[in-house]
């Protein structure tokens, strides 16, 4: 399995963290930033700590995903025939602190995740067209033939 | 100060939570849902133990609230001169369990928000138009004359 920063058409966009005596505010997503296209969903997935999801794929929707508590693992595996980044794994480690960005990832990549730490956390994701469980699968790792790369 | 139900315009949306073993997912907004207008930005504000924020007030932007994590009283203030239900104050409690819902409130509206219990709460808002600082501003109680409802 070959291993590199990047996937093609994988995105990391660095979003605004704004610290006041109340709290924080942490950016997502404006519909005029440059990259932005369309709004479909947006939506939280609480994962339990343990729980490690691996792989789902997506034919149509492009997942825009922050984690605003907690702190996750998200690994891509790119098995697109036409890419020029097939076969390759590439993981982020994502919520506070140093992990607030946003993680944009294209239709047809298998991704998955993991819960890091002993809290539940919470993956927002900002998709560009609602859930349609006819474009969505999950596959296992035995028959993508790739093994998440868990953290210990 | 008057106390009822519902503010002219604010819309209490119940929301899906779909629980599994890997923990729950949770639904805020679609693009198909009929109430959805436009999509402007979303994002968080983590709102620490103890803090009490009164009152906010937007011109233009429309506000639609969800707690993803931890519990948030959100109160609403209404001092539009031609409301049907002008001079009323209504405060809703968001967050888990029983409070996971979405809470539009439209612009012109005095709201407030304060995290209850001893854990940071998220407060994610979805709005319609991206944030202006030239249409939003912060007035303290005193000027507005109305105090936000404590919960003790």
């Amino acid at each position: 399995m070959k291993r590199k920063t990047t996937i093609d058409g994988v995105v990391v966009t660095p979003l605004g963290l704004i610290e006041n005596q109340l709290g924080t505010l942490l950016h997502m997503f404006r519909c005029d930033e440059s990259v932005f296209s369309r709004f479909g969903e947006v939506y939280f997935s609480e994962i339990l700590p343990g729980v490690l999801k691996a792989w789902k794929r997506h034919k149509l929707q492009t997942q825009n995903f922050v984690v605003p508590a907690g702190n996750i693992r998200v690994a891509i595996y790119d098995s697109r025939e036409q890419s020029p980044t097939r076969g390759m794994i590439e993981h982020f480690d994502l919520g506070r602190p140093g992990g607030y960005f946003r993680l944009t990832i294209p239709p047809m990549l298998h991704y998955g995740f993991q819960c890091l730490g002993d809290v539940p956390a919470l993956l927002a994701n900002c998709t560009d067209i609602p859930h349609d469980p006819a474009e969505g699968e999950i596959v296992s790792e035995d028959v993508v033939g790739v093994r998440f790369p868990v953290a210990r």
